[in-house]
């Protein structure tokens, strides 16, 4: 883990170890090594308990020990919490290979899909699941790191499907302020955490053009039938209700009100800039996760001709790409399968 | 009909009943006399096509008659809208029953619950459908009665139970700027236009309290989980789907993020004024609807044993009451039953 989401669940975990029982005390964490003021990160947070970089101002339970070697890390762990960007997953995976536990379990914390080669979307568990052949469970929902670090009061979903390890991840994670619940469901919930962007786009695309509370509502909900359907047609078997989780309907909400992609995709309509221009005046030229979800959902769409059945990821699609004008948003969703 | 959702909705039916072929042409509405400026209000508006009180600056389509007596407006409908203030539904009933075709049908606007003599709630489709005896089905969903007005794009949801009426009340209320979902479910549709205010204020105090996008989104995503319980206990037999609908989550958004059960709510916990001064103050004496609701049912779960299921419902009302104070909110719905 070296990110700041990587820090607020070390402090979690770190703390529910210590505490529990049936956990070991120590928590690894692995942290990218970094030279600050002329020291290790990882002797600084080792000494001081304390992410200066990532999570400062707040102090990491001292179970919690820095490892700059992934391998090491990882290497007598029973549950791998993975929170990295996804664009490292690959490379993590096999440095990873042979070197961890068999029995190990994974916990993914990581939104957002993986390009699959040739085009498509591949879900991040499941990339971790076939490089390291280990069950992978994941963790999503509406948990800001920073609010969680302050331990206000939040939710999460983990999806697992192995009933014996389900509680055990919970106990690991819960705490008084960030609050489990556990389905089965697993590609249900990652799934939510990338389409989500999808349609905070649109939601942003909205407030940009001046429209009304209603109209954003109107474009939250359809996203959201959209993100269920598609799930129904390429991650068949899950349940309706998984959609009322932290993982579905509550992070969508705070992603369509808060959330760099809503922010983004309002000042896309207001400046007229192309979302690269936006990207690095905006985010430093981080890339933003919605207008590639959209793609990349967008080719699996084509592909199988049914680019009408979701006119609302297909609108913010063709909006991104510049080949329609934010104004067209509306005109989509108006005769959209829903109103059948 | 005679406030501003009426009149909006007034013009969408007009513009049908126009339209179509199998609706006549002749829409009455019911307006309550008043002089402006030396003049009648129905005059006024079967002159200019205007209501100059309730929806000044649109045009009303000309087939939309204004009438001064509701038995009059009423006669020869075989359909009849209902968008009055709720308090008046019981004597506009008794004005029209056995005034009406024998064969009419009634679709109710009315949001919010009454009061059942003794205590606790009555659907007001319900008080329709025993003092007029006809059918009623509902319209609730994200749409505030000014947006519609402007014909800016959103959804609706009708709640109806015969499946021949159902594409008659679609055809007569949709058009392309205002879209419609029928479901069976008629009871749910309606609770939900209902419950949405507890949730409202629960998200306002949260505003209030200065706590989190997090939070506020778990306080909201909880109140849905209460409100599909409550629903599943007092009226079973619903589907989940529906709280998928504009009447369920997307209204919920809009109630959570505009609103003045939201506003009041917030200013509550910021002033430490009561429910009733806020009323004062903020809505010119009149009634906010979340804690009214709130309290019938609370009775309601109180009757039940049942506070302890319901802790964000329990502790809202509570807190309008003073009975808590707004800062405990969040010691109630930590062991939600959610996360058991």
């Amino acid at each position: 883990m070296y990110n700041f989401r990587g820090s607020a669940i070390a402090k979690i975990v770190g703390a529910n170890a210590a505490k529990l029982n049936n956990f070991e005390d120590r928590v690894t964490m692995y942290v990218y090594e970094e030279i600050i003021n002329g020291k290790k990160l990882t002797e600084i947070i080792n000494e001081t308990h304390e992410n200066v970089k990532y999570l400062p101002g707040h102090t990491l339970p001292p179970n919690v020990v820095a490892v700059p070697d992934v391998v090491e890390a990882a290497k007598d762990a029973d549950i791998l919490i993975f929170v990295i960007p996804h664009q490292f997953i690959n490379r993590i995976c096999a440095t990873l290979l042979g070197k961890i536990k068999p029995s190990a379990v994974g916990l993914s914390l990581i939104k957002g899909f993986d390009k699959k080669e040739g085009g498509g979307i591949e879900l991040i568990s499941h990339i971790i699941n076939k490089q390291l052949h280990i069950p992978v469970s994941v963790l999503m929902g509406a948990n800001l790191a920073s609010e969680v670090a302050e331990e206000m009061f939040c939710e999460t979903t983990i999806g697992c499907k192995d009933k014996n390890m389900a509680p055990i991840l919970r106990d690991l994670i819960q705490t008084s302020y960030f609050r489990v619940v556990v389905v089965e469901d697993v590609d249900s919930v990652e799934c939510c955490g990338a389409l989500k962007n999808i349609v905070a786009c649109g939601a942003g695309f909205v407030d940009g053009l001046g429209l009304g509370d209603n109209t954003k509502a109107a474009v939250i909900r359809l996203g959201l039938m959209e993100m269920i359907k598609f799930v129904d047609v390429f991650f068949p078997g899950g349940k309706l209700s998984t959609f009322f989780e932290s993982c579905g309907v509550a992070d969508l909400i705070t992603t369509c009100y808060g959330g760099r992609n809503r922010r983004v995709s309002e000042a896309f309509v207001k400046s007229g800039k192309t979302i690269e221009e936006l990207e690095k005046e905006m985010l430093n030229g981080q890339k933003l996760q919605g207008p590639f979800t959209a793609e990349e959902v967008n080719y699996m769409l084509k592909a199988q001709n049914m680019e009408n059945r979701f006119p609302l990821f297909t609108a913010v699609h063709r909006i991104c790409t510049g080949e329609i004008k934010p104004t067209e948003l509306i005109e989509y969703i108006r005769n959209h399968p829903e109103h059948m």
